[in-house]
């Protein structure tokens, strides 16, 4: 078996609590007088289907009120959230589970207690009573990840002692709080109760509560999300009979526990955790059940009041892109403009969940940062999940962004992202959103790129400055031109060096691939700029695809031809050499720069 | 004044319920019938100190039943958890706020009734009854952010009226549950329910408490920290008088309520609400509060039960340092056994919080993945917060990997993070962790460096290949031998260039310093290698730092030198030229090659 912190500390605690032998199992039907005492099991289920058990963890008992929880849900799903509310409340009673007290609206005070349990099973489906309890047993199956059984011998005890609970369900009725066949409902309310689960299965079905509805294990949907919430607030405040205060003191997951001696606890989004152990304490609830969540909540930081999401910083950094620019190649003139404008373009590096409070800090860093900003880009590399809440207020930032004429562009982050409707232009990364601020800069100044048409001379290649005209008609005579429409590759990583480009018109963009789809441009070069010119070393092969992004004329010049030309013009290939120290030199400091950018 | 989506949102509620004119004025005092039932103040302060308020959020009234927690927590922290709950239960009790009853262990329900609440301000500083007051005044003060007074017209009044709450204060003595003079403590009592606040005050209290007890506008301590955790589940099961079911299911924030017509709600970790509206429901929590908090809580998703912190999958990537190398440049012979042996180096990069079950997820994520591995490196870049079950879970993953013989190497961390002292060793960065494998691999099978003092011959110089012994003599003549001790600058970050540099002996690092006084190795070069051959480009500056990580022999060849020579031997720049297209080649790729690793 697989060592593991998580299961030695369970092992440690079923050890250590197993001599508390405190309080009595249940007796009030003899069917459950006659379990085990000794019998004590922990089991811990975690939202991606890990499953922890130790001690019995097999051995079945039925699932009594830990029931209560999983029907209520049902009747939330059938009659919605104001319907059940009229007929249950959600108020702790501070009263015996069975006992016979209304609240002022003559409603059960919650589901937890027997009253509202059972005006609960009522609720489920009421229009089909007679397929009522088939659907019970299949949604606790769905929790589960099995098949339950009903005991017979336990539900038939039920039935048989049942009155006070009979008494319960008419005067329900005489509220008006049930509509249905009274004893119908009742014998159904005795089967749930019936049900026999083990440790392990307890765990399971709070790990499904714990999982948004869907059983982390198995992939059934049990719950509807939307009612998730409803169940567990009244497990927190109700769940314990008249425990529920030093429990949210004391362990704070929302929880429900049976007479049986199961008891499962829930921490949202993390954990479902069951333990079973019959010996009850003086208020119905397993004695060593309790005395365990209580550790684990202690020894596992579970409480849900002292888990506080850190709101980080969540800007990462910001700066300027005066100091930073795409990785698109420019003319000097160009440049020279852009490390001007572009200081009015600002970059924010996010991080972190998006919620309330967070986006609520992003609002107030952003709009106090931005005077005299032209444009605003959100890196959201890091960022991780996205509210509801922190998507309107991130709304209202675009929308104060766009009122003063100021675009918002986010980057990385999936098609379907709840924050992509909100940008003014979204790209696969900064790089491209920066070269987006960057066209517009140029536009607007008249310098932007002019057409592609015109094929720009030999002689103002960089990499053959400073050659006669002599040479430049050699490398002429063999260097063929070739045409190359937008989106088509001119070479891919890892093919064979065989030849150098020279861009006469148009764009090519140098990209790597990062797996998983993605790419990043390293470069975007424009005429007059060789690439693929590592192939003048015999051995390499290509390390970066070339890909046209407009439509583009290159000039390529077998690297065979080369070496011939050289031997007659030997000339040629010093001036190269030379040439190609100064354009690799250029390309390395940009690469540094940025590894720079991404390390920081 | 700012623009703000909270501030508006703040103000839509505000302007949305004010219309709501339900409920009564208290009046069982003539002072607090005098309230203006239409005053109405709403007003939400961040854990970072961000204050806003809308509404009559200046206007004072009295704290009354707001003072309950806050006591509470002095309580707690000058008697201890376990004296405190000896006397005060936890439970909510379903009974009104001023009842006349006690649990089985003869304890008032909880401190938020006046029961519960006058016995805790009898536990305050027993030994100092007459600083008590004082005390109190002062803590209020903490949380407030300012001096809070007191209004003489509500304490007599109350003074004037209290007998119901004498006669409680007796009952509790005859309990033992208070033991001092009960007519100075009752008397306290009226006095801490007479302070005067506002509702930016009762916003500012609130955001203490989510903030760890301290104050965030103030960085006042009010609370110590242990306690906030028991202040909170009090409020939370117990601080809407008999609403709290109903509150958890609708609002779910701790919280508490005053007859004055205050409210106070807590989310932990992110913010604080204060209302003010006076006018009561039929349970005496203020009408407009209640609506006010429910709309929060929905309208900014801040019901804790549904904050679900994502347990994203905790390790971003795993890859085997096969693949990825250190950046120190090795001999062919090196990288050969490195490419081998360097598969069972295993790289996690970690990402998010870690706590209980993120942390659970990496345990086992690790050990699943570890068969033959020799070293485990954690890219720890990514990770935010950690709390202590994370650290016990990771210890014992420390443990186990050291029971196996495998070291586990941590990058990235401040020197007092919590994992630190998990590690095997700790490194700024995967690069030094990859190179500390390296090293070991090398040491194994005999292949490390060798000693330092034997100086490399000019003609093994990469650069110098396929060179005359001529050239190799006049380059000789004009280089001069220069010997680094470890640690030293050879040049800087944009010193001029003004010479080429290569290793006779030794190890260099090239460094690129990346803000935060944090620093990224390019690469370590190792004999053989030249740098700061850019200089060979007249204009350029230098790119990157070279540092000496040994004591290292350098030849230095002024760049003025060696334009001489190559005109005395032409074939020189083209040698030289040729070499190093090939060496900033290879740099270029090993750049592409960390910015892909960076990127993905």
């Amino acid at each position: 078996m697989q060592r593991s912190p998580v299961l030695e500390h369970l092992q440690l605690l079923l050890d250590e609590y197993r001599s508390l032998d405190e309080g009595e199992v249940a007796t009030y039907i003899p069917e459950l007088g006659q379990a085990d005492p000794s019998s004590f099991g922990i089991s811990v289920v975690t939202t991606d289907g890990h499953v922890y058990a130790v001690g019995d963890t097999d051995l079945e008992f039925t699932i009594q009120s830990i029931s209560k929880p999983f029907v209520f849900g049902m009747a939330l799903e059938d009659c919605g959230r104001d319907a059940v509310l009229e007929r249950v409340g959600v108020e702790p009673s501070g009263n015996p589970f069975n006992a016979i007290v209304v609240d002022d609206r003559n409603r059960p005070f919650n589901p937890m207690v027997n009253s509202g349990a059972i005006v609960s099973t009522g609720l489920i489906d009421p229009g089909f009573a007679k397929t009522r309890m088939h659907r019970i047993t299949s949604t606790f199956g769905r929790y589960a990840g099995r098949d339950l059984a009903l005991d017979e011998k336990v539900y038939r005890s039920e039935s048989a002692t049942g009155d006070r609970n009979r008494s319960i369900a008419w005067l329900m009725r005489s509220f008006g709080a049930i509509d249905g066949d009274v004893d119908a409902i009742v014998d159904d309310y005795f089967r749930q109760c019936s049900l026999l689960v083990n440790c392990r299965d307890l765990a399971t079905m709070a790990a499904t509560l714990a999982n948004r509805g869907v059983n982390p294990v198995t992939g059934a949907h049990a719950l509807d999300a939307r009612y998730v919430e409803n169940v567990l607030s009244v497990m927190s405040t109700c769940g314990m009979y008249d425990y529920a205060g030093e429990w949210v003191y004391t362990v704070g997951l929302p929880a429900k526990s049976g007479v049986a001696g199961g008891v499962i606890a829930v921490l949202p989004g993390q954990l479902g955790i069951g333990v079973f152990s019959p010996r009850l304490d003086e208020r119905g609830n397993s004695a060593r059940g309790i005395r365990v969540c209580q550790r684990l909540a202690h020894d596992f930081d579970l409480h849900p009041l002292r888990f506080q999401p850190e709101v980080r910083a969540v800007v990462r950094r910001s700066y300027h892109a005066g100091e930073t620019r795409s990785n698109r190649v420019r003319t000097p003139a160009q440049y020279e403009l852009l490390a001007d404008r572009c200081r009015s373009v600002v970059v924010f590096e996010l991080q972190g969940d998006l919620f309330f409070s967070s986006a609520e800090r992003l609002y107030r860093t952003v709009t106090e940062e931005l005077t005299d900003s032209t444009h605003v880009i959100f890196d959201c590399r890091r960022v991780g999940g996205i509210d509801d809440a922190a998507v309107s207020v991130l709304r209202a930032l675009g929308e104060e962004l766009e009122d003063r004429g100021v675009p918002l562009l986010l980057t990385d982050l999936a098609p379907d992202h709840k924050l992509v409707p909100l940008a003014t232009e979204v790209f696969a990364d900064t790089d491209g959103a920066l070269e987006w601020c960057e066209e517009a800069m140029l536009a607007f100044a008249g310098l932007d790129d002019g057409d592609t048409d015109t094929l720009l001379p030999l002689a103002e290649q960089e990499l053959f400055e400073g050659m006669s005209p002599d040479e430049l008609a050699a490398i002429d005579a063999v260097a063929e031109a070739v045409k190359v429409e937008a989106g088509q590759v001119v070479f891919a990583e890892g093919d064979e060096s065989d030849a150098v480009y020279f861009l006469l018109a148009g764009r090519v963009r140098v990209r790597l691939r990062i797996g998983n789809g993605r790419e990043r441009r390293l470069a975007t070069l424009g005429p007059g700029v060789a690439f693929g010119e590592m192939a003048f070393l015999d051995e390499s092969r290509r390390s970066a695809d070339i890909v046209a992004e407009t439509d583009t004329v290159v000039a390529r010049l077998p690297i065979a031809d080369f070496r011939r030309l050289a031997i007659l013009h030997p000339g040629i290939t010093e001036r190269f050499s030379v040439n190609m120290v100064r354009n690799l030199t250029g390309r390395l400091r940009r690469a540094n720069e940025q590894v720079r950018r991404l390390a920081e």
